[in-house]
C-alpha cells in the first residue's frame, strides 16, 4: 500500500505505532510501519541510549520520536529555582495518604524531590527542546508534539534537520493553530482514544479536519486497533493510522503484568476521561483511582498539569509495585491511559503480529467494500 | 449497490433515514433509501393519518417505524389511574418556574394534564402495542425499537406480519440480549450520535457488534452524515447506516426554525450528553438549559423517564414558541436532540439532495481506498 505519506517517509504500510517501549517501536518499524517512541519518561541522557539502540536495531529504517508539551502549564513548572512538588497542596498529599491506607498499599510514599523537578519540567517547551536536540542528533524520520502546538525551536530545529513535525489535535481549531504554528502532519484523535483526548468522536473529527488543513496529511488516531478500523480511518481521508492502546499488550510492551491482566479483562465501557493521572482529561482504565478522584466526597480535585501528572505518577510507582506483589487494594487502583479499543484487545501477541493482521484485515475490508459498489 | 439488507428489504443503497416528519421519511425512501419515522410523538390515530399519507407517496417504496420503548421506567407510567404528571415533584415544577423567569420566557406555563398521561404512557409496552397495531395495518417493511429490547408482543406480532423487528444498541451486552428477545437487525449506535446513546464510539462499537451478532445484520449508527462516514461505517462491518442529524436541517425537516438556525452555526463541541430532556442520557445541543439542570446549583436534577420527557416536553413546547417570537431568554435555552455531526451541517438542502450526496461521495471513497491497495 502506497499512500503520499508512506512515499514522504519511506514506509510500507500508513500504520503509526506510539509506545514508550523501544521494543515495540522498534518491531513495528521493522514490519514496515512507523513507531514512535515516547519521550516524555525520560532524561535527555537516557532518551540518547534508547535511540542509540533503536538505531541499531532497525537498520535505516524510518522511527520518530514523540514529546509532550501541553499549551498550559503550572507556572510553577517554569521556574527553575523552585521544587515542583513545594506547590502541592497539603490537602492532596493527604488525600494520596489517605488512599494509601484506605487501600492497604504498604509501600510507603516517598517525596520525589529533585526527580518530580526534573520531570516536570521536561513537560515545559525548554524542557522538551532538551530531548528534542537529543532526538534529532539520531537518524529520526518524525517528531511529534502530543498536546499543544510544537514550539518555535522545536520547528525551527526539525526544519533544520529535514525531519517533519507532527502534531496531535483534538478539535479542527488546534488543527488550524498546528498548521500556523508550522506542523507537517496532522494526527487527528478522537475522543475514543487513550491518553489525552478531547470530546469529539475520530468517525466526526477525522473529515472535518481533513477538509479544514488540506493539503497537509492528516492521521487518524483513536479507536483503531485492527485493519476494519484501519481502512475505516482511511475511508474518512486520513492517508495513515496512529495507533497507541494496541502496542499495550503486546509480548514486547513493559507494561506491568497487574495491568496487562487488568487491560486484557476489560471491556470498551470500562475507560473514562479523567484528570485524576494528569492534571489534563486523559482517557484510561477505571479503576479506583479514577473513582476516587473523580467521585469521592473527601477528593480534593485534581491539579493542574504537571503538578498532578507527577502526584499521580509518584502515587502510581508505588500502587504499581504492590500490585505486582499482589495486594488487592493496590490492584483496585492500578490503571493506565487506554482507549475504548480495550475491549478489543484479549490476547497477548508479538507486535509485528498485530502490524501483519492489521494490513490483511484492512485488505479484505477494501475488497469486501469493492465488492458492493461492482455489483 | 447490494448488500444482504438491500436485497431483503427491497432497497437500493443501505441508508437509513430516521425522523420524526413524514416528509423527509418519503424523501429518503422515494430517493432508493429507506426512511423510518420515529413514532413516539404520536397518538394511534395520528400514526394512522400519517402512515395512509406516506402509503400514498411512497408507492410501494418500503419505508419503517420507530417507537421508543424504554427497559426501565417510572412505575407511575404503568398506573393508568394515576394522573403521571402528579408525581412531579415541587422542587422540579419550581425549577421549570425559575428557568421561565430567569430567562424571561413569557408564555405561560401550563398544566399538561390528559396529554401528558398519553404521552407518558406511549413509552410503555402497553401505549407502543397501540402504535405498533397501526404500524402493521399499513405496508411498513420494519419496526424498530429505540430503547431497550422489543417486547414480545411486538415481536409475535411484526413476525406474525411477516415485517422484521429492529433495536438500537450502545453496547455488545445489549446487541446479544436484543438477539435474544427476537430482533432480526441490529442499530449499533455510537456515543457521538443525537439522541439516546451510551459511551463506546461506533468506531470501537460496531466491529465488535458485528462479530457478536453474526450473521445477523448490523447498521452503523452515530457520527455518520457523509458518503466519507457511511464508507467508513461499512468498512467497519456495517451492512449499512442509520442515520439521525442530517435530516434535521434539510428542506422537509420541521425543524423550528430558531433551533435550524442553532444547529446550522453549530460546531462538534457544542452537544452533550444530558438527562434532562428525557430523564435517560441523550445528546443534544448545549443550551441554557441543558446547562442549568446538569450545573446550577439550585437545580434538583432530572426526573426518571417519562417524567422527565414529560416535564422537558411541556417546558420545550413553551420555550419553543417564544423562541419563535424572538425572545433571547428564550433562544438561549431552546435545544434539540442531534449528535456530533451537528459541526457538518452547514446549509439546507432538499432530503433527496443528501442521499445522493452521501451515494455518491461513498463511492468516492471506496474508489480511493482501492486504489491505494492496488498499486
Amino acid at each position: 500500500m502506497r499512500t503520499a505519506i508512506c512515499e514522504r517517509l519511506g514506509i510500507e504500510f500508513p500504520l503509526f505505532a506510539f509506545s514508550h517501549c523501544r521494543d515495540v517501536v522498534a518491531a513495528v518499524t521493522n514490519a514496515g510501519g512507523f513507531g514512535v517512541l515516547g519521550a516524555v519518561a525520560y532524561s535527555p541522557e537516557q532518551l540518547d541510549t534508547e535511540l542509540t539502540w533503536l538505531d541499531e536495531q532497525v537498520g535505516g529504517r524510518p522511527y520518530g520520536v514523540d514529546v509532550l508539551v501541553p499549551g498550559t502549564i503550572d507556572a510553577s513548572a517554569h521556574d527553575r529555582r523552585a521544587h515542583l512538588m513545594d506547590a502541592v497542596p497539603d490537602r492532596h498529599r493527604d488525600f494520596i495518604t489517605h488512599l494509601m491506607t484506605k487501600y492497604g498499599v504498604s509501600t510507603p510514599v516517598r517525596p520525589m524531590g529533585a526527580t518530580a523537578d526534573e520531570m516536570g519540567r521536561r513537560v515545559t517547551a525548554a524542557g522538551a527542546t532538551g530531548l528534542i536536540d537529543v532526538a534529532l542528533k539520531h537518524r529520526i524520520g518524525l517528531i511529534a508534539s502530543a498536546l499543544g502546538p510544537p514550539p518555535p525551536e522545536m520547528v525551527t530545529r526539525a526544519r533544520e534537520a529535514g525531519v517533519p513535525v507532527a502534531a496531535l489535535v483534538g478539535t479542527v481549531e488546534h488543527a488550524r493553530r498546528q498548521i500556523a504554528a508550522g506542523a507537517d502532519i496532522i494526527v487527528a484523535q478522537g475522543t475514543e482514544a487513550g491518553g489525552h483526548t478531547g470530546d469529539v468522536s475520530t468517525m466526526v473529527l477525522v473529515p472535518q479536519v481533513v477538509d479544514a488543513v488540506a493539503p497537509v496529511p492528516v492521521l487518524a488516531a483513536g479507536g483503531i486497533a485492527s485493519g476494519r478500523q484501519m481502512a475505516a480511518a482511511m475511508a474518512l481521508g486520513a492517508e495513515g493510522v496512529w495507533c497507541g492502546s494496541v502496542w499495550l499488550t503486546t509480548e514486547e510492551a513493559e507494561t506491568s503484568p497487574a495491568v496487562k491482566r487488568k487491560l486484557l479483562a476489560a471491556s470498551s465501557l470500562d475507560t473514562v476521561r479523567s484528570r485524576s493521572r494528569t492534571g489534563k482529561p486523559a482517557r484510561q482504565l477505571k479503576s479506583a483511582w479514577t473513582e476516587e478522584w473523580d467521585g469521592a466526597e473527601e477528593s480534593p480535585g485534581p491539579l493542574g498539569m504537571p503538578l498532578q501528572l507527577l502526584l499521580a505518577e509518584g502515587a502510581m510507582a508505588r500502587i504499581g509495585a504492590a500490585a505486582e506483589k499482589g495486594e488487592p487494594g493496590a490492584i483496585e487502583l492500578v490503571n493506565y491511559f487506554v482507549g475504548q479499543v480495550v475491549g478489543q484487545l484479549d490476547q497477548v501477541r508479538p507486535a509485528r503480529d498485530v502490524v501483519y493482521d492489521m494490513i490483511s484485515e484492512f485488505g479484505e475490508a477494501v475488497e469486501r467494500l469493492g465488492r458492493l459498489t461492482a455489483e
